[in-house]
């Protein structure tokens, strides 16, 4: 399952058997169930985590009650609720399975402890962090746009694969739209 | 002026006399009046922009010709079209200056050469891009939120300089509520 994180780093910059080795010693193992939590409002979040098997969502629950999607993570995406994590504050989010999971967890010591041994691991996240902070103007473009047609056109071609493990209703709610306006969508 | 580049990134890590002069051989300067663009939609984007002194914003138009507010940036901040930035394609933004600005540059190519040659200045574009990446997840959540009184103060919290310097305006479209009800906000 390793070899997971070896291909995802390796997208960026290769790594000899034994800088791999080395790497993967800074990560511990963790398997959740489905309906389990990773990580609910108030936690520390030591931890980021990269996700070998499964799915899973990020919520934030406003002060009504109301639920509102963040994002989704599965197989060879990072998730954590970031701002806890870096600022060593408590959850502001709930990261919860949708699938059985498994990750690798990566303690914010251990990332910089690698960031300043390995250049090359620097490198890495810089470029991933690069790419996500990508995806995240994107998503707020989306937010921003007016139709629902075209938040969900852009997420079917974004993540093909994550619309078809995901129900409906929470693809309505990370898009903000009505469940009813995305099934019109749907048989269009 | 380059010293403010030189504690920026000194919140970070320090540099001798001589590796700062050599980061800001990579960079070049501009001016720009207001109501100048700095990017527009459909092109290139070679550079980053580190804000010396002055304000912008980065706008997306929709379909409908309808203009959504993607950020602001001011002294000490970056401003780019990222997505075309790093993807090195076509711009989908506007960035205009809303006072007289002034720039550092930093074309893709030369990030890319000053942080494989020092460890030190790929340390902080990460740091740098991971508070970006919460910063943005942040806005997110903001956007996700119902009601208006809650960012707005958010707002006013996190940026509060520049809740001065904004027109109400331009603070209600960021938000994505009416003029109308912030006036009320900032009345209550």
């Amino acid at each position: 399952m390793s070899q997971a994180l070896r291909q995802h780093l390796e997208k960026i910059t290769t790594f000899t058997d034994s800088e791999f080795d080395y790497i993967l010693s800074h990560f511990t193992t963790k398997k959740l169930k489905k309906h389990q939590f990773l990580i609910q409002e108030g936690d520390l979040v030591p931890n980021d985590h990269f996700v070998l098997k499964g799915l899973l969502k990020s919520t934030h629950t406003d002060n009504n009650g109301k639920q509102h999607i963040l994002g989704f993570a599965m197989e060879d995406w990072w998730i954590s609720d970031y701002q806890a994590h870096f600022n060593q504050t408590n959850a502001t989010l709930y990261v919860d399975c949708l699938e059985d999971t498994e990750f690798l967890c990566l303690s914010l010591y251990n990332r910089e402890k690698l960031c300043a041994e390995l250049h090359k691991m620097e490198h890495c996240f810089r470029v991933k962090t690069s790419a996500g902070f990508v995806a995240l103007q994107r998503r707020i473009l989306t937010l921003l746009n007016s139709t629902a047609k075209e938040r969900y056109e852009q997420f079917l071609q974004q993540y093909p694969t994550l619309t078809q493990r995901l129900p409906k209703t929470l693809i309505a709610a990370y898009l903000g739209v009505s469940r009813e306006t995305l099934s019109r969508l749907y048989t269009a």
